[in-house]
């Protein structure tokens, strides 16, 4: 079945805010093996949405808008989408009530007269009841083409996505579709693509299609079954020949992030991390503790963007600092060191480097970065040359997925590579 | 002037990502006075891409294209539209060296074969080139209608629609829109809303219009005008008016962050910032080294992540931690002097409290902060509850937010409020 979103806002078309509710229906449309031609996002103009219902209508199975179910003059998609497909509307004297229950108990106050048309929904329609907002959804059939309506707002979108036009879907469609995301660290998009040439032109199902991430890319293997099972069974060899061909620089599969393998990793081994950060700043830090429950694997760490810092809490000795810089081996080897000393973990990450705008006093190129990580066995450092050329943050995040990686592939007794 | 965006890539039709290259091209247009009437998305797909096309055409003055313009078999865009609007791909020499220059700089070796398609351009086009990334874009102009072809990277495209697109559109639009962004921590939208009630709703030229943003809000003042200096006479009045009504929660006009505001205070009060921190993990540390030249006002600090941190490198009293409690006020206080002192800043902040998802094992409810700010002059503490039922990450940055505001708060002799 073939889907096409239609966002209706004008606050989407002035750039106030993204259309993250296409993101997520689609997302979850793929999930149910629906194919999502187009996305279209039109403004609060009637003749525009007609417009977009007229052919969408004539390419899709499945329409599905979000937005314009508010009380304002302005919110008109329900009465668009009735008159363009010859539906009436009539008021729904329990939504209504619900609505006026909702005020009282959510608001503390008496509904506004306004609101009463949020109950008018089209004749013979699945009203999509809406217990996180005031706005209720409603789905109908005609001529063969499936009309879903969900409110705007993000939180709201996704609760009735999730638990009302899912259900609603789910008795259109067979087959399911099942997906997994082999995630890449160390090998460029076009690289990827070089080595999987052959079964990402091949494979008809399942399939394999490559993304470029920030700093990393990922390779997702799509098949198409009647069962999840008969899927996985199409999908396994496939994910198994993209690992055995692309080797280490496949960091996970499923996973989120590098940060989330290194403190699964950590936790397998019992281990503790901590972070000394120079140009990074904290980035390491607060990748780490984004993870829920990241004091079972993480002690801490110190920000040492000034040599006083580094000298005074890390005990980087001030010789190193005056004879190398900041920016140089023995002093990422120090800050190391001396972090694993001062936390008390049993393996402590270090990075020093030029962020940018500038090249530092010591001649050092914007993008010039040392790794390194400390343990029990010794330390081990890695001078890398990162995200030059594309600006400060490019460079701190770049420097940050490395030193991640450096701490992955140091478990994995796959350092060096 | 009328414009369409349209972007291309499966990718979004995944829900993978989000399309936020059309809220900034639409944020971009909107700021030049051109209307925005449409966003679509297609696959990677030509038949699609062609059909987006025709029709966008007949509609639209300015067609803008995200996406799509890679080294590999399923970037179609140029192509596709080039077949669409008659025009022949050629060539360009120059721009085949600079990628080729690019390759072997920023990655080091040689340029794949399948860039080479990416020197490829429009007979006749104005050229955008790169600087940022190996896709080049570009605009030509056929039948009265501009189309401009911009890369899908968020980061290459925002850089080639500053830098390359509004430079081309400005040369097709007459009279100028210019706005003021009034930053807001502290008050709701709806506060806001009701407090500017009367200007927001009776002006015309300027405007004034609120938006919610995460953990704060802002109002932007619009005027058109002939001239940039005339819109300015239309503007300064109504700023003025608008920070005189709202007070100290204005933390910024045209500012991007909290943390910038409270940088340039520190820096033109010639005082240095350490940070102390147990649930942001080194967020405010993060946030503060975003900003080029953050040594000048940032020594550094300690992600005091465990108890054993805190008490190991902070120096906060174990007494004090086993009385009260790693979130608790004496605690905070300890952090941010021991920060202080070891860091060796004028000023040193901490933050401790639940980022969730639970209760820590004293029963404090997740969102409960104390965030402290220790001086020459002696420490301040403030409770909070921040963020709660919204995650943990909200939690966080919400009390991120709160520990910039007291700090600049502070340095303005505004605190307590």
């Amino acid at each position: 079945m073939i889907a096409e979103l239609i966002a209706v806002g004008t606050e989407l078309l002035l750039g106030d805010v993204a259309n993250t509710d296409a993101q997520m229906v689609s997302r979850g449309l793929s999930a149910l093996g629906i194919t999502v031609h187009r996305h279209t996002v039109v403004g609060d103009n009637p003749q525009r949405l007609t417009d977009a219902l007229e052919t969408a209508r004539r390419r899709a199975d499945i329409i599905i808008t979000t937005g314009g179910l508010g009380p304002t003059y302005d919110d008109l998609t329900k009465q668009t989408i009735c008159k363009a497909f010859g539906r009436e509307l009539e008021l729904h004297q329990d939504i209504l009530e619900e609505i006026q229950t909702w005020f009282q108990t959510k608001m503390g106050k008496k509904m506004p007269e306004n609101n009463v048309q949020q109950a008018m929904l089209p004749v013979g329609c699945t009203v999509f009841t809406n217990p996180v907002g005031t706005a209720p959804g409603c789905a109908f059939e005609e001529g063969g083409v499936h009309v879903l309506m969900l409110p705007g707002p993000p939180f709201e979108c996704q609760y009735m996505f999730e638990n009302r036009a899912v259900p609603y879907l789910e008795e259109l469609t067979d087959g399911v579709i099942v997906s997994h995301e082999i995630r890449i660290f160390g090998m460029g998009e076009s690289s990827v693509e070089e080595a999987l040439h052959e079964p990402m032109t091949t494979l008809t199902n399942p399939t394999l299609a490559p993304y470029a991430k920030t700093n990393e890319c990922m390779v997702r293997a799509t098949a198409r079954a009647e069962s999840r099972e008969k899927a996985e069974e199409l999908l396994q060899p496939l994910v198994a020949q993209v690992q055995e061909i692309l080797g280490d620089v496949v960091y996970g599969v499923d996973v989120e992030s590098l940060e989330e393998v290194v403190s699964a990793l950590l936790l397998e081994r019992g281990l503790t991390l901590s972070a000394a950060e120079s140009c990074t700043g904290g980035l390491i830090a607060k990748r780490m503790t984004d993870l829920p429950g990241a004091s079972r694997v993480f002690r801490g760490g110190v920000v040492s963007y000034t040599n006083g810092v580094k000298a005074g809490v890390l005990g980087v000795p001030e010789t190193l600092l005056e004879e190398y810089g900041a920016v140089s081996e023995p002093v990422a080897r120090a800050m190391a060191e001396g972090c694993r000393r001062i936390c008390g973990s049993d393996l402590a990450v270090s990075v020093t480097g030029v962020a940018g705008p500038d090249t530092d006093e010591r001649g050092n190129e914007v993008g010039t970065v040392y790794i390194a990580l400390a343990s029990g066995e010794g330390t081990v450092c890695q001078r890398l040359s990162c995200g030059k050329g594309r600006g400060r943050d490019r460079v701190r995040t770049a420097a940050a997925h490395h030193a991640f990686d450096l701490i992955r592939r140091t478990l994995l007794g796959k350092f060096p590579a």
